[in-house]
């Protein structure tokens, strides 16, 4: 048995988790703890310290997220062989963005796009990935298909006429690890340096770097009260358009009909083309529908672009773009000889779970989950809040903005954080 | 039961598993079967028509590669519900690839980059995955660290320093879905629009997709008996070259120490950068092993990029850089916006079996089977074809080079081809 002494400085400003963290931690790399051997349960450690079992879990997070640590199922966490200086001197170069969260100590974090878990799900998705690598244990030997698995493509394709009025052949869905990497292939084909492309003011910051890095020309444009200001947009002069017609981020409101046939009707006539992103296309809670631009255009003017991340896990890296048939031909000129970025293991997991229905229900199942909470979560602001502020982007999606007059952006993140809870600023975008 | 006829014709060219697959498929669109029913086993279809089980399986296996039915674990293969008019457009519009493939009846695929299979590895990635899944359910809710995650980072600068002398903090490394990815942050760090860069002739065709698709000037460099030849090198008037040292692609030969070295003097007098391509850095089996440049370099002048899709699981995706220092600061102001392009799960589950010295264990074993293979078929090919060949690269990697005196690589491909032989040209590197 090791035996140790730990004073805590109950005078320090420093959470107790952290002094005990950092206690551990020390011990561990002046080699006074074995490496293998097993750290006290928390409720042993608890009742030993006299400190609340929180304190403990709080500190042994934080050492297994270190990786000084880790937990072995049903027996509990054990001290890892990680090579002393390697850690060290990692750990003075920056602290890691998880302990500079964990320093604020918030209480209720709005972060936008956090999931909902769901306990069932973790399991179906485990059953399924077994199986699928029992059944494919020869295919996952191999780079597989560039554009992704035919068989998810051909679930991808029917999901996405039934639920998102997207029409396509599998042969036109391309399966990349993430949106960006799906922009950057865009770029690649259609954009050379110094090319324009417009984008909604303010937008998706993750796209205006991709643009950026291919040293593309952006031309922001301003955003009306329902959407993109069409008439500016049609002042524009290069050849592509990067929009959220659906969910626009990060205000949250949904263009339109009339918009979306405008748009349409100018990317025909003046020969555009329009990148869709309906990255949370699934999360509609109020009204009906809006079908995609992609399900409207009738002259191949439209790129459709997906995602699993939000509606399914964001860690699986599975999103997908519909090119129009005249770009397939572009398409294989550049990227034949590229092997898909995308898992295949997730690719037949996910395949499976589509087939057998699962992907439906669990759409089902969180769409219920989203809307209460997001029902809750409006009728609390208008009852304590009232006049005082306005609330934007309230149909879909899983953030929403709040307009308080009078007061900065800074101002309101700095008094919410002093209460313990985190709000995000929209001006970065 | 479903009742059926099926008339083989026996004087067609047409392999039978091919008539088979094709009647059943055609019984599947004419709606004839049910979707979720279930096909005869293999052995009642086989005594029911006379043929032989794998003639039954080969048909079967296509019917499943092709989406028309699925296989459930312990219970036989259903019909599956896919759209037909999806499908049959699809059909149409092309041949899958393993159609083809299959339609040619190779007996022997000596196809470069194939892996050998071992029983116990899938178990064992299964096995730490579900411990992931169940230890991190709910950092899978979330998009992880851009760069990769640390844990898995660490124990990459670990494995990296003993086994390939690389020489790196876990900072400096950055996981991406493949080398052509991280070849393409490489591109948007640090090059523009009709820059050079210097590549091996012949060299590895994805790479030079990649430098294509970002319009470099992409500058060809002769190769000696012994690699690179560094006196062409030195001509080159841009800032990256990109190689393979350690087993140069297609060629095979390994770069000595001489030339290494020379080449580090030139990168650090004239102030260029070099890739190092060590994909299958881990496959050496004879003679001593030469350190990566980057283990060499005293002057933060080389990438280092390597992959677990060779020793591993190409279906994984799952590759890394190591960048020189001075270079973190720019990567990290062009891509801090970017999400990880590599699965959370996978990464987890990685981490796992490298901290388990699983990982080790598995190359040494596929060291040792890899080896054999490769002695066994340099020592037959040495015995039956004796001075009329040449063999190039082998003292490393996955495959081989073989050099015929007097016939072109089209003759040989189509002879081998007539012997059901699958071997592959060189030309198109």
């Amino acid at each position: 048995l090791y035996e140790f002494t730990f004073k805590l400085d109950e005078s320090s400003k420093e959470p107790l988790y952290l002094q005990l963290y950092k206690f551990i931690k020390n011990e561990i790399e002046s080699k006074n703890f074995i490496v293998g051997s097993k750290l006290p349960s928390v409720r042993n450690m608890a009742t030993f310290l006299g400190l609340s079992r929180t304190t403990i879990e709080k500190a042994y997070h934080l050492l297994m997220v270190e990786g000084y640590v880790d937990s072995k199922p049903r027996s509990g966490l054990f001290i890892t062989s990680i090579q002393e200086p390697l850690l060290s001197s990692l750990q003075k170069q920056r602290p890691s963005f998880k302990e500079k969260v964990l320093k604020e100590t918030v209480n209720y974090d709005f972060r936008y796009g956090s999931l909902n878990f769901d306990k069932s799900f973790v399991s179906k998705w485990r059953k399924s990935s077994n199986e699928s690598l029992d059944l494919f244990k020869n295919d996952i030997l191999t780079y597989g298909d560039s554009k992704g698995e035919i068989r998810l493509r051909i679930q991808i394709a029917q999901y996405l006429k039934l639920s998102r009025g997207v029409s396509c052949q599998p042969d036109q869905i391309i399966l990349g690890a993430g949106t960006q990497y799906l922009l950057s292939q865009i770029c690649q084909m259609l954009l050379k340096e110094g090319d324009s492309i417009a984008m909604e003011e303010p937008g998706y910051d993750g796209a205006r770097a991709v643009f950026q890095n291919h040293h593309l020309n952006i031309v922001p444009i301003q955003l009306d009260q329902d959407g993109i200001n069409t008439k500016k947009l049609k002042k524009f002069n290069g050849n592509l358009v990067y929009l959220t017609p659906s969910h626009q981020f990060p205000y949250g409101m949904v263009l339109p009909i009339k918009k979306r046939l405008e748009l349409l009707k100018w990317a025909a006539e003046s020969n555009r083309l329009i990148i869709e992103d309906d990255y949370d296309g699934e999360l509609r809670y109020h009204g009906k529908t809006i079908p995609s631009l992609q399900g409207l255009d009738q002259h191949g003017k439209v790129i459709y672009i997906g995602t699993f991340s939000k509606a399914l896990l964001p860690s699986i890296r599975i999103s997908y773009m519909v090119l129009p048939e005249h770009l397939l031909e572009v398409y294989q000129q550049k990227f034949e000889l590229y092997d898909s970025s995308v898992s295949k293991i997730h690719q037949f997991t996910l395949f499976r779970l589509m087939r057998d229905g699962y992907w439906e229900r669990h759409l089902r199942k969180i769409r219920t989950v989203y809307k209460r909470k997001h029902n809750e979560l409006l009728s609390t602001i208008k009852m304590i809040m009232g006049d005082k502020v306005q609330i934007l982007g309230k149909d879909a999606g899983l953030h929403i903005i709040i307009k308080v007059n009078g007061r900065s952006e800074e101002e309101l993140i700095q008094s919410a954080n002093s209460h313990g809870i985190k709000i995000y600023p929209t001006s970065k975008y």
